[in-house]
């Protein structure tokens, strides 16, 4: 075994070719068993062993610098770089984070887990290091997924000559987490081929044929067969951006890789190594189904989520759409994890997966809108931050009519801190004309998209969290639901929305409201609440700007002048599963009961 | 005279060449006259009059439908399209927007104003037109400038082949706002100019050189110069993202414009025409300096703003750059605008202009503080949505130490509803680890640029206003200002912050209450103001998310019972001047002494 508490850039640089090939296997094996056991994104990890080990092979952490893009591929140089002993703590309490963290280790150059920042980051740490006149090379690694964010091109337009340090990674395995989308993706589909070089050639001498000139080179194309190869390689997207580019190369070839990265340290210009990968190589069952083991849940936990919010908006919402040609979904690579493929399936041509492009997708929804069609955008609640000037730009001053779907709302459990969908509240309650409904259950998320779809104009908002939907029992429209604990009114009114209202009913000594439309607040239900003398407000998101803050503001109005108590989210929290998140937010039952007896 | 009141697109089409010309010419002379006196966006009106023209010749609005990207180039569009009798009424109140806008008129296909989110509103256009069976051309407008933003890149690489009734119109006037930035706008050059072919040659004949392959091609190369000029230009980016490409054409030839536009009509697929304008064209002062002539204030208003905030942060964190060689200044394509040309003259190596990319920009800043820089982004509050993302990921977590100066906070006059700065507080306040300064005047500017370079880590912002700063009186550090009005207190405190400060000196009967710091708010003023018996917040800023409900429950927390009244902006004004706009909001001083003799 040469995979022990031993293991260190400085060990992986001892060892010859054919040991580092056996390491990379005992990594692969090692993961394997790990993240079966933790959870945790496994497809991915299983196909960066080797970019890694050869990564740690010739550059030295922490003087250079590895920019992990989204960074959930990050295993290996966790274990390579002082987490072997502590791997199987990954992603639970008190462990270490599934994606880089420069809190955790100096080697983890900058923070990962969202989409398409490592080139603009890695440029940031390429300026700084010339001005302190720190040597040492940047690396960003970055999938062909990543690469469809406009960020990543807005950090490759950047790129000046005078960084000479910087080496941009391209890690493609032919897919982000659902298949990649886009002319960029098909592009480099193109060049991975061998086969693109001829359709190439004959579409350049089928466009020649077409004109005067054309024809006279047409005629002699068939002789500079190398010439329009060069041509065509020469003038690759990554060329006309001013890198140097190498590639592709097989990522699983740990000898050329070494090589590769040995003559891109050497590049005194800024330099793209473009490798292919296999997601899930050398585990079967991942290289079968990368999608299934992208992300996979800890072992105890596997039976959870074959009813989730997102499978069953989904199916909600294909259901509609049988009823309404307007409807129309829109995704950001999610298709599977929104629930969205139910109306892929049934209507193709009303359903867009546009990468993750979040910006592109916000607006894109409002241009259908314009036309009178009736968008869905399905998105994480963490990556609706990106869209944040296009929904107060584009959706909200003319007031388009579009829908979102905000799922993983709330806390997410082993994601950590880079994920939790705990600010599209205050998000979304500072841009004008827009409602908000929170669903606890099944037949509630039911009431909710029905009362999206049918707002009149607007931005319309359902959002629910990850996870198990339980059934339910709402019955009818109502904005709220207000139940008493006895026949007489008591002095402490509970108030929640979503997934939590799980926790109050049947809390002695309290009565409860549950907002199912949480912004804006319904009249009556502040009216109901300003008459009590004790208010506890209970929030799965953040306290700044959520709504807790605003129904103080509604009841004081109405003259309430009892006690209010807000329990709410003042920072997004660390790894751990969610109930263990909601428990120490004192949001769970027993945090709920504790502050209703603390007088 | 041509241009008259009759002018509409069918008035166009009915024209010949010559006569078109003689229009373009009298529309030049209108703008001219009218813009000198409304105010508004002159130089790249010039630049667009043969375009806008030529696409009126050939395309029929409202069916065929026109985005133009940013918006402020719609002028022509708008006195061709019904508007030439409200023109004067330009960017006043009641009168029409100074950008395209669905409600003003029905020839408005999409809303403008922020930048590089014309191809993803055309897409979505043109999937609903498909959808819907309507016949019609979707033609988006999109200068060189906007084409560095990361959406504009995410919209081009979702463009699928489907979309035979997309038209991109790239107007290329070799610079943006500032000048165009990035390896992107390098290329344009290149491909602008017939040298560039020749460099290239050379390049691909010194690149083959070094290759023994190479050097057979290269002995053949000069034989076949129309090839390699054939591959460039066939491989060009746009062809890379699937266009099909035209031009450049010269964007003043207006023969020549619709000649390329009737050949883009009938193309059926996805294609761009390159055009290549002068921004600020026939009209000399603006050719010469089309930066000064970009925006032009009103003409009753010339004087104001030679000593502006803008001007006054710039010049003092030059100073600060001076004596701290971590200071960076960052800015996205707004140099001058936000006063950063002096520390970019002073100390060119630690400034960074990065096009029209916050995204970018901002994780860049974090990439710089990451190895110990102090980075400095300048932006304009309403560009700030831009990377709100980057700010809660990258910024938050890590407590990186950024500072950001948020410029034209508040309300922006006469630009209207897409540019108000009223979101940035809600948006930050929100954002963990965050501190926000809202300096009044000169004197207290200066203390809260010290204060945000000084702070130990996270955000630190300093938010300002556009336009004119009073030299003001603050002597010493402090988070808040409290007067009494009389010796003894009143039973009502003013509590406000930032420029309407002004407003509320030396009321009578009120005290008041500044704040300086006004996030997390300073403990010391909720207990100040909670010992009084009506408080009124007044706050240039949205209400919902702002400092004002968050100052009810600190002060509520502290036992407040009194009367709260919150004064602050509940949707984005129309354009006005800011005087109106402030005195609608109820924020200027007369609202402020009604609000205090209102009881």
């Amino acid at each position: 075994m040469l995979l022990s508490d031993k293991i260190s850039p400085e060990y992986i640089k001892s060892l010859d070719l054919a040991e580092k090939k056996q390491l990379c296997e005992e990594i692969r094996a090692f993961l394997i068993e790990k993240v079966s056991g933790t959870g945790g994104h496994l497809a991915s990890n299983l196909g960066t062993v080797e970019l890694t080990v050869a990564l740690h092979s010739v550059f030295d952490t922490p003087e250079d610098k590895i920019v992990f893009d989204v960074g959930h591929q990050c295993y290996t140089h966790k274990i390579i770089t002082g987490r072997y002993d502590s791997f199987g703590t990954l992603r639970s309490s008190g462990g270490i984070s599934g994606f880089p963290r420069c809190s955790e280790s100096e080697h983890d150059a900058f923070i990962g887990g969202h989409s398409s920042i490592s080139v603009s980051a890695a440029l940031g740490i390429a300026q700084a290091m010339k001005l302190e006149g720190k040597p040492g090379n940047v690396i960003a690694v970055i999938g062909d997924g990543a690469l469809t964010g406009g960020e990543a091109y807005e950090g490759l337009n950047n790129i000046g000559r005078d960084c000479g340090n910087l080496i941009i990674v391209l890690n493609d395995n032919e897919m982000s987490i659902s298949r990649s989308k886009g002319t960029v993706a098909d592009y480099l589909t193109r060049m991975r081929s061998t086969r693109s070089y001829y359709d190439k050639k004959e579409a350049v001498k089928e466009f020649l044929s077409h004109s005067p000139v054309g024809k006279e080179i047409s005629k002699s194309l068939s002789g500079t067969k190398d010439l329009v190869k060069f041509a065509i390689y020469q003038s690759n997207i990554f060329q006309i951006l001013g890198l140097k580019y190498y590639g592709p190369v097989n990522g699983h070839d740990l000898g050329k890789l070494i090589e590769m990265f040995e003559i891109a340290k050497i590049t005194n210009e800024p330099c793209i190594v473009h490798i292919k990968t296999k997601k899930g190589k050398g585990y079967k069952p991942a290289e079968l189904n990368s999608g299934e083991y992208h992300g996979i849940p800890r072992r105890d936990r596997r039976s959870a989520g074959n009813r989730s919010f997102s499978e069953i908006a989904g199916r909600t919402l294909a259901g509609y759409a049988g009823n309404d040609e307007r409807i129309c979904a829109v995704t950001a690579a999610m298709k599977y994890a929104t629930g969205m493929e139910h109306i892929a399936q049934n209507f193709p041509e009303r359903f867009f997966d546009v990468g993750i492009a979040e910006q592109h997708a916000l607006t894109f929804c409002c241009g259908l809108a314009s036309q009178g069609m009736l968008p869905v955008f399905a998105v994480y609640s963490t990556f609706l931050q990106r869209c944040c000037d296009q929904l107060l730009h584009e959706a909200s001053i003319e007031k388009k009519h579009i829908v979102l779907f905000v799922d993983r709302a709330g806390l997410v459990g082993e994601d950590g801190e880079t994920h939790q969908g705990i600010y599209d509240v205050p998000m979304l309650t500072t841009v004008p004309n827009t409602e908000i409904w929170s669903p606890a259950d099944e037949a509630t998320l039911k009431l909710c998209v029905d009362r999206a779809l049918n707002a009149s104009d607007g931005i319309a908002v359902v959002r629910y969290p990850r996870g198990l939907c339980h059934t339910g029992y709402a019955a009818e429209y109502q904005d709220f639901f207000y139940e008493r604990s006895e026949p007489e009114k008591a002095d402490t009114l509970i108030v929640t929305y979503g997934r939590i209202s799980r926790n109050i009913s049947g809390i002695k000594g309290a009565d409860t409201l549950t907002l199912l439309k949480i912004f804006p607040i319904p009249e009556e239900a502040a009216e109901t609440a300003a008459g009590y003398k004790r208010v506890l407000f209970f929030e799965e998101s953040m306290k700044n700007g959520g709504i807790g803050e605003k129904f103080l503001s509604a009841i004081y109005e109405r003259g309430f002048s009892g006690k209010y108590r807000l329990t709410a989210l003042t920072a997004p929290p660390a790894a751990a599963d969610v109930d263990t998140q909601l428990a120490q937010a004192g949001l769970d039952r027993a945090g709920i009961v504790r502050a209703v007896n603390d007088n």
